[in-house]
């Protein structure tokens, strides 16, 4: 569109952001407005490659929005692009709208929510490096490969996530990735800590690898315009450093304090929309078509399985790396680590499909939104760490569950049964920390037959999916037709004379073998059950042997609150049945694993005298 | 200590690091090897002033093993200074011994647990301001202001955290802080990203606002001896860039991949002791004294709490800011928030004592860790942001409840009770997150009073705790007189025909009190709790109601898994008494309070709803 043209739509834009945020009476208009000329340009400039009625097409160009509340920015960029009706934006922040408070994926358009800051980055460099995958994987690719833009604000800059991004980024040579910092100086409670401090800024991506566009004067169409032609470079990522002010545009709160998340009064509006002076709510802005190829779905649902058992002893983390074999077929599969996939055995991938291993480094929170970034791309990935590890990124899978993921994360190490490396190491809160989100997967096998076929059932599974591995080698204890779908159990040991039943999962599961035995030297019989789906619980089964038994005996190496023990405590609601719980009760630390299994009473002999207490 | 000393002892540590390990049939000698000069010179070079003795003396240096897997250097040093016998050093790793497999507090001089990367320098920048801090509180105070050492590694430097810190330690000019990063160039699956590339490493630092010292020969003791006169800079933190090997020192692992967290086999470690050649087993290198001076501590039991009601209506968080004006009293209270603060009113103490407030930016990981930091300088710190965004730092607090910590973290704008700014900004899963922490205090006040009287509890209380608050205004319930202990609850409506007991917290305590008076026109009875203390949890009193009413109703602010219904659950163990529990059951959105209470079914009437349904 012409310069002229790209003018009226700034004006027009800012009226919408002014007009709506004022018309909810909450909102950020400062925080849209700084950003208003580095948007129509991308957007209506000729930059953004966009098919507003095929937004899953893969190699459509991608938009995210890093800096969510400047939600009212993004609507009125769709009602400049006619997408929405004006009537449809002035509905934002309400109950009924999709026009959410922060872009949530009700919008058609908007891949992944936002809102959390400095997580959009790390999930574009996801999206351009499926592209730069898909690129090579399809049969026909676009001429011009596709590039991910992400707008972010300087206050997020704060975030290390960000840092972690920048990393990666530069590591990848991700030259279809351009990020575009607004810096307006001002973040919630005042002053950012580098101010206008453009230098420092390009000091700081440049030793990071990237390639940097300066635009001193960012709330100018000419000089925004002009610094686009400076975006491509063969082997770095860009980023466009602009210097803005918050609600540029309007005078009375243009470069001020206080203004943080505030809409204008009426009376303030009013006067704005005077100072932008007549809008043509005609104008539609026109964002370009990108090449439209056909594309091929590189996903596999029939792929072969084992049909012969490993070893008599495998951890069930080397199960994981046998899974890899096998779920390497379906080509839509990617495997990321951060930085130790020698003992996720996520390395597996590494050997048999390079192209689709993606070493992160030891920076989980980028990892979790890059997989949550790759999943936008017609992906499925799969992210390992050391179970521990991965609460540094929960914020990222928080807000990965708002986004429709596709995404398993992987945790190894899990529990005191790691060992002598120490409490730092030993995940006992991870359990809680997945069940706690709305509609998560939580998986926990125990042998390494029953992880490969879970770790095929999560790939044939949407959503955002937990699997948690051992450290140990342990008995393999199934055989390749058993079947292990999502929600159930196996009952191990069963008889008419049960006397309790034994809920176990993972490492506990063969404790609570251990005990069955021991426990029928003294006569007394109890079931086994392997609840290796802790979310969701194989209630019916659990149930059922609650009543049969009378007696309900959970074992898990986590800690008490949120993990195995309360999901079953509230499977059993309504049953009258006292719950043995055992679990990891006391700070843990360095030790053997059979030491630290015994000291925290979930070994076979903490379980035998658990039971023998029961009975009658 | 003389050149010829220092040598003589990096011999004797050397070996002390080989043998400890191959020992124990585990560890990372190669990890520990590379630092040995570093350390050497830092301890017994005369720069590292620690009195052994006395290690909760506040003017004592600080020594941080960010990699926290070069334990085995760090029992060596201690060994080496004489303050561990050559046999306490061969228990390395043992279930009996307190020199785990990585630091922990159960020895004496270690400040904090490490072993999660990137941790290391946001506690040093804790105690760095904690010393200043200090170094003005206290009538007298040494000359030389302590310094805070922290020894990082290179793969570490991935972690996003690290930059929070970089541009926090930088933004207070904490000159009394060195980093010393250990560039082996190798992590535990192969080669970093940056490799040896000192330049770079340089130039993000200095972009970052650190004074930098390059040592191109780390594993030289004459090298690094030199280094170490550049430490200091009069307005910036200083970072020692050191070019080193992984396993330098021993020819069959240096700066070999492949041998990261593996001991040396018997036959190696022989070879290796004749490389490294004689040592004096009997040389002790002898650490700086630091100046003592008499400290007191600033921390004051009593002060006086308000004796008046707030207004009738009043949010929680503004109650937290009420606190502000009482806790201020207490000298060893300090406040630091992440850019949130006139949200979370943690602004209030800026406002009465700006010296203990620290603005921490969008950058909560760091924030925690600093807060850990400070605790372990006499201080007892109080860190805000909304609740959501604390699962940004979760690993952080994770690896707290393992550094005896003294740290309230706070969160504000908990559940969908924010409304309109929709589902990002809503903390859902941080009472599972913090109840799942072995020995954490989880607190939830309804209104203002209970909150300011909660907030002094938890001054006084030592221990990680987590104060949950809720955005929208409510009214006051309780007189200044009533009291908040830790562990109870308010039984604010019972009566003998209570045919149910409604189990609240936070916002959800004025629904159910609007669901009783509505009730009670349908003459149904029922009890209504204020459970503010979710863990400990009041189980006494529930489990009287429970009995007493014979049906429970828990309604929370929350997602369904790991909040307070599941610790109600577990708290009612063995009880016939089946639980409705009233949650947060549907992906949330934009709307109103109001209208999202509603859509959620935790408002008054979907109270109403469930106790009539469970009218005999």
């Amino acid at each position: 569109m012409s310069q002229n043209n790209l003018q009226e739509l700034t004006k027009l834009i800012r009226a919408d952001i002014v007009t709506s945020t004022t018309k909810a009476g909450s909102g950020h208009p400062t925080t849209s407005l700084s950003a208003v000329e580095l948007m129509t340009v991308l957007w209506f400039g000729g930059y953004f490659h966009y098919d507003f009625d095929d937004p899953k097409y893969i190699f459509n160009d991608r938009m995210i929005f890093s800096k969510g509340h400047a939600s009212p920015l993004l609507y009125s960029l769709y009602n400049a692009a006619g997408k929405i009706t004006s009537d449809e934006l002035m509905t934002l922040r309400k109950f009924t709208s999709r026009l959410e408070g922060h872009p949530t994926t009700n919008i058609p358009w908007v891949d992944v929510a936002t809102g959390s800051l400095g997580q959009g980055l790390s999930v574009g460099i996801g999206m351009a490096l499926g592209i730069k995958y898909q690129m090579k994987a399809q049969k026909k690719a676009p001429k011009r490969e596709p590039y991910v833009w992400v707008l972010m604000g300087d206050s997020e800059f704060a975030e290390g996530q960000i840092y972690e991004a920048l990393q990666v980024a530069s590591q990848y040579k991700l030259n279809n990735l351009v990020g575009i910092l607004d810096i307006n100086r001002l973040g919630q409670r005042g002053a950012t800590m580098l101010g206008w401090d453009l230098d420092t800024y390009q000091a700081r991506l440049e030793a990071f690898g990237w390639n940097t566009v300066i635009v001193e004067a960012g709330n100018n169409l000419e000089a925004v315009t002009e610094s686009f032609k400076h975006i491509h470079n063969n082997i770095a990522p860009t980023m466009i450093l602009a210097k803005t002010k918050k609600g540029a545009g309007i005078s009375s709160v243009e470069d001020k304090d206080g203004w943080h998340g505030k809409p204008l009064t009426e009376e303030m509006a009013e006067e704005a929309l005077k100072e932008i002076g007549e809008v043509d709510a005609k104008l539609v802005g026109s964002v370009e078509m990108p090449e439209k190829v056909t594309v091929q779905d590189l996903a596999s649902d029939d792929i072969s399985l084992p049909t012969t058992t490993p070893t008599a002893e495998m951890a069930t983390r080397e199960g994981y790396g046998e899974a890899m074999k096998y779920i390497a077929e379906d080509k839509s599969v990617v495997v990321l680590d951060a930085e130790t996939s020698n003992s996720t055995y996520a390395e597996k991938m590494k050997e048999i499909a390079p192209e689709r291993f993606f070493e992160m480094y030891i920076a989980e929170q980028n990892m979790v939104s890059v997989a949550l970034g790759m999943s936008k791309i017609g992906l499925k990935p799969f992210a390992s760490s050391f179970a521990a590890f991965l609460s540094r990124a929960y914020d990222q899978i928080r807000m990965a569950q708002y986004s429709d993921p596709n995404v398993t994360i992987v945790g190894s190490h899990a529990g005191v049964s790691i060992g002598e490396d120490g409490s730092s190491q030993m995940a006992l809160e991870d359990i809680a920390m997945i069940r706690a989100l709305l509609h998560s997967t939580v998986l926990y096998p125990s042998d390494p037959v029953s992880t490969v076929k879970l770790v095929n059932e999560l790939r044939l599974r949407e959503g955002l999916s937990y699997l948690r591995l051992t450290r140990a080698k342990t008995p393999t204890l199934y055989k390749p037709s058993d079947m292990f779908p999502i929600g159930g159990s196996k009952v191990l040991q069963s008889s008419e004379k049960d006397s309790a039943v034994i809920i176990a999962a993972g490492i506990t599961v063969h404790e609570a073998l251990k005990a069955h035995q021991e426990l029928s030297k003294s006569a007394i019989s109890v079931a086994v059950i392997d609840s290796y789906s802790v979310k969701p619980l194989d209630t019916n089964t659990l149930r059922e042997y609650a009543q049969k038994t009378g007696h309900v005996i959970v074992v898990e190496d986590h800690y008490p609150d949120g993990g195995l023990g309360e999901a079953v405590r509230t499977a059993l609601d309504g049953l009258n049945i006292k719950i043995s719980h055992l679990c990891v009760r006391k700070t843990p630390r360095s030790g053997t694993p059979d030491e630290l299994l015994r000291f925290e009473e979930i070994d076979a002999q903490a379980i035998v005298e658990a039971a023998k207490k029961l009975k009658p």
